[in-house]
């Protein structure tokens, strides 16, 4: 399949992909706040592309969206499909968490893979891995002044982690890159999924009571 | 009247009476909040200069801050005028709107040529330029963890958006740089104020009841 | 001493320390919130090299925990001590308000210093020490979405500018950097620990009722 489509395109359209379902994931939460079409569309973009956005800051390039359109049509696409399929959104939601599932699994490799071609540290390209595939949700969650997800949810950042740490080992041990991506894409996706299945999650930090 | 005190010294009014609008608003929203004296001036510093240090972290430049202290001035102006003329302001209500979009018209223009000279693509300047406009008055909001008004308000964005566009063709077609700057800018302050005026608003997003 | 252990390995301790003692507060905040072992790990991370991450986007050099993996150990340690010694945690809070002030004199000393190096303008050092100490306890606050305590509390950032400036003059007046930087250090720790033992305070900006 890679072999007929080509490596590029099919990055692309899973690129694509995971760019809609996350600007989807954005929008709906937009709308719960009710949000004009202007404010969804914003936070459907951001969380699109803050990881990316962020990881491309902190290692000094060009932020990606800024060198091509496409990530503007995917969020344009899914504020339309919102709108338009607003019931259908809901029973959908399955669908949509595979597609998340898929776009993380994705974003985790082109920001790890990036960071390595760029020669720093493996552990620095473990963490803009996991940056490139969670912090647009933060971002998301902050924009709406609510308390990130990601820090009392599922095992959503760990599955960047250990698929960030497996591509890096891949990477450094001169593993078929093709092989690693999908490799590596298929374990954040694997692990997500099992864990949403699951109810897998870390230990939480019992509290003190106050503090200051 | 361009003529008469040059270009330069014109856009420098002008952006400095657009800082110290903006930096009101931010001194005004933090009061509300009774924040001290440093947390006020660091509202309003980064209501005023937020959307630009955004743009330029974007397109690789230093914050345009950093090059010039007049920003400063036109905060701490901003903080002791609010202190000052406490009463007065808010009858002065009126005036402020007028200097705040006064000065967002000047963002925009300042943001979408800025980038346009820089050579990145035409919609990356209409994104810069609406950013530049407007990113600062959602950090102020983030700050202060309130919702940022530009998701739900009047045609705040959209009015940087048009302009930006305006400016944007005008630079590709050869447009005198001095009338596609005072026309954009007119474009901005006009739609930003009959926008207010007639209470045009995008629409709403309608809410799922809740989600996830 | 410093004489005995050498300039740089002293300041890595005191570095070290710092990290630690901010991360703590990170993590113990996440724990007021229920946060998962990930979200405390991220919001003390988070605290302890925020301040520096923004300055070195704003100078436009790569952020330094890109370039050293000590911060992730500090971190790591903060948690854990969080976790095993929690009851003490809460007795030794003076300790940790020492090493937390400690931090925030160094933070300040590295932020104003690596600034002047690269030859920005004075002033712009002075606000590049101040972020480095006062920014990642700001982001802290945002991110479990609550007002930052920096806006409402004793002389926290006025600690950090306050340094920054002495810093500042003693660099341009050519003063020994060692002496410069210990009694850099020095200021903004007896400012902080002063501040808090008499409960000095900026003046609050008195609110209008609402605004907009």
């Amino acid at each position: 399949m890679i072999e007929f489509v080509g490596h590029v395109r099919f990055v692309d359209i899973i690129e694509f992909l995971g760019t809609f379902a996350f600007a989807i994931s954005g929008v709906r939460m937009a709308s719960t706040k009710n949000f004009d079409l202007f404010g969804a569309f914003t936070i459907g973009f951001v969380t699109a592309i803050g990881g990316g956005t962020l990881r491309d800051l902190f290692i000094g390039v060009t932020p990606f969206w800024m060198l091509n359109h496409v990530y503007l049509w995917a969020t344009l696409l899914a504020l339309l499909f919102v709108i338009l399929f607003k019931s259908k959104v809901v029973k959908l939601q399955y669908t949509f968490f595979l597609f998340d599932s898929i776009g993380l699994g994705l974003f985790v490799v082109v920001g790890t893979e990036k960071t390595l071609a760029m020669e720093f540290a493996p552990w620095v390209a473990v963490i803009m891995g996991t940056i490139t595939g969670s912090f647009g949700g933060m971002l998301r969650d902050i924009l709406i002044t609510q308390i990130p997800l990601i820090f009392r949810k599922e095992i959503y950042a760990l599955a960047c982690v250990v698929g960030a740490i497996f591509f890096t080992i891949g990477y450094a041990s001169g593993m078929n890159i093709v092989i690693n991506e999908v490799a590596t894409a298929s374990i954040v996706i694997l692990t997500r999924i099992l864990a949403v299945k699951f109810k897998w999650h870390l230990p939480t930090l019992k509290g003190e009571k106050s503090y200051d």
